[in-house]
């Protein structure tokens, strides 16, 4: 490298290190102000995620760089990577307490990681939570005359049973609830157990979540919406998005969610380490594409292994979902050990057209991800 | 809403907007500014990415930013998303011509996707690109007499044939490559048809890429490195990182990354044909990780469905790797009907155990990226 260029790139470099120190000022102000926001909100009792306050906003910003030529998207993009900054530090302000005459919130299997968070969550908006674990039986009765809201998240395979056996004798005014990924069985579990008001959660996401900013809760009504709509209006103060779903619709998608394509992923980690695949290897040629579906299998392999078990033995349809999936990939193998290239490729277009539009809206979302993996992985 | 807190947040959401608009300068200001080292760059033929650089940047910022009190991941996140609208950016500014002398580049299949993007890469280079079309063959004496370079990227089921028969008189200082997804078969052929200097490259991307820069490419050496050097290092300063391989090795990994992994997404893709199950409800319920999963099977279902027969149909291998899964998934289906939960929890382990630390890092990854998920999808 000439002495010019060195000196050049030296200068460039030191003036880009100014704007970078102003930046970092910049984003300390911005997190401070929305924090300002967050005690505000938190005060009045508003839900930290304001969907069209931020929409509003955004399309502010995107036309603004237009208008100097920046792109659109780099603003978004930024701007998103701060909120989901700020969401996180509200957390440590504390929620509005809705309903502080509700009594003691139980949660039974506490400190499990939803449970934990839900925990967590219920304290920073002022309530008492008493974490129920496997020993603490001999406290129930007392800890439950004292409850205004019991959530049972414990392992799908123990729900039913614990609710049935368990919880036959709660206090009238109580609401009872649950987190469990299925929703049909324990909701009518608990309906047959429970006099009072009864309703059904599937948080869709994991407990290692560091906000409820965004996050979809699913919510099955059972009885007494009344009584329970407060938990859901605290639930959304969080920042979470309530979806309503009927039981058995919500099982039905999540059958094919969970149990076929969980357990694809999970064949698929069995299939690397039949053939002693290895990884150091797969890695060292891995597209970004690639190091993402290899992380999906990475992931489901540093799960606990019995609560895995449970999602896939929960419930009989989901083997009825797997072997017709089985099916579907035997009759591909002898398509393609039959050699007829034309009928794979039209078999190709029929599913093409199945998915329609959505395989377009599909890829646009995967390119976005895939450029954040390709900044993250090669960097490595 | 109180008056109150109406006026409290319309104040700071004002001071927001200040902030926001100063960030959205800052922004401006620093994409200048790194176009400016991309010009410095281009006149002394630098490669555009830096890697030892960025890493000194970042740890910099980072150490700043904790002494400031926000979160160090902040910040280099921002400043990643930056330095990758800086790449894309600097296409725009060219780049150095590492060998002005070489003659023309011809690229054969130089109309697909990945054509196109070698075509527009040598072209920001100054090089006088021809893409050799179906039609151009007529041309191709006189195109190859003048040629510099030769690289072959039509569909892989043809890159072979096509070597053997139509590259056999080229000029013996002429460099042929090829960008196929395989490497053994077609760099033998090269070696065979051609006396002069050989390569093969792997591009470990998309042709929808917006940049070269941080991508991975494969390279394996067929004979001549002296004379193909330049073209690596060409490579290099649009910015790919270029990877050395055995072409035997890298096949056996690619046959356990695209056949067997593409072809497990293709079979639940058609999985979900056979049950026609409803997409739109799947998304409904569906959680970051499953969106991701489901943007995955409906990017391969977006593609061009000869291309995707051509690589599953490319090798022999292919189809024993993906009947070696089929029978892992059928014994995994068989255990599960057997109802044998504590053996399912031991192959699951086994696994676990098998993927070792890479469980914990894929883990790691992937929740980097179900963020950025969530952000996204949640804003639908």
């Amino acid at each position: 490298m000439s002495e010019k260029t060195t000196e050049s790139l030296e200068a460039l470099r030191t003036q880009i290190d100014a704007v970078d120190q102003q930046l970092l000022d910049l984003l300390r102000q911005r997190l401070d102000l929305v924090k300002q926001v967050g005690h505000v909100k938190h005060e009045a009792g508003l839900p930290i995620y304001a969907p069209e306050r931020e929409a509003v906003m955004l399309s502010k910003r995107r036309a603004e760089a237009e208008e100097i030529g920046v792109e659109p998207q780099l603003i978004e993009d930024v701007l998103r990577r701060l909120m989901r900054e700020s969401y996180r530090s509200e957390n440590k302000s504390g929620f509005k307490q809705l309903n502080p005459d509700c009594g003691d919130i139980v949660i039974i299997g506490g400190k499990g990681h939803m449970g934990q968070l839900f925990t967590e969550m219920f304290r920073l908006s002022g309530y008492r939570v008493r974490c129920l674990g496997e020993g603490d039986w001999e406290q129930a009765p007392k800890w439950f005359e004292q409850a205004g809201v019991i959530i049972v998240t414990v392992p799908i395979s123990a729900t039913c049973e614990l609710i049935r056996q368990r919880l036959t004798e709660l206090p009238p005014h109580c609401i009872l609830a649950d987190l469990t990924s299925i929703k049909s069985e324990p909701l009518q579990a608990m309906m047959k157990s429970h006099k009072g008001p009864v309703v059904g959660f599937h948080p869709m996401f994991g407990g290692d979540v560091k906000s409820l900013a965004k996050q979809i809760i699913v919510v099955c009504h059972g009885r007494g919406q009344v009584q329970y709509q407060w938990l859901i209006q605290q639930m959304e103060i969080w920042g979470a998005s309530l979806v309503e779903a009927c039981a058995n619709e919500h099982d039905e998608a999540m059958q094919t969610v969970q149990a076929l394509r969980h357990f694809s992923t999970f064949a698929y980690g069995v299939a690397l380490f039949d053939s002693q695949a290895d990884v150091e290897k797969l890695l060292q040629y891995s597209s970004p594409i690639y190091r993402l579906e290899l992380a999906m299998v990475g992931r489901l392999f540093a799960q606990n292994p019995k609560l895995y078990a449970d999602i896939i033995y929960a419930q009989t349809k989901s083997i009825e979902k797997i072997s017709s999936y089985a099916n579907s990939y035997q009759s591909l193998l002898s398509l393609l050990e039959s050699g007829d290239r034309e009928k794979f490729i039209n078999k190709f277009i029929e599913v093409s057209n199945y998915l329609g539009d959505f395989a377009q809206q599909f890829q646009q979302e995967s390119r976005v991800l895939l450029q954040s993996a390709a900044d993250m992985i090669n960097n490595r």
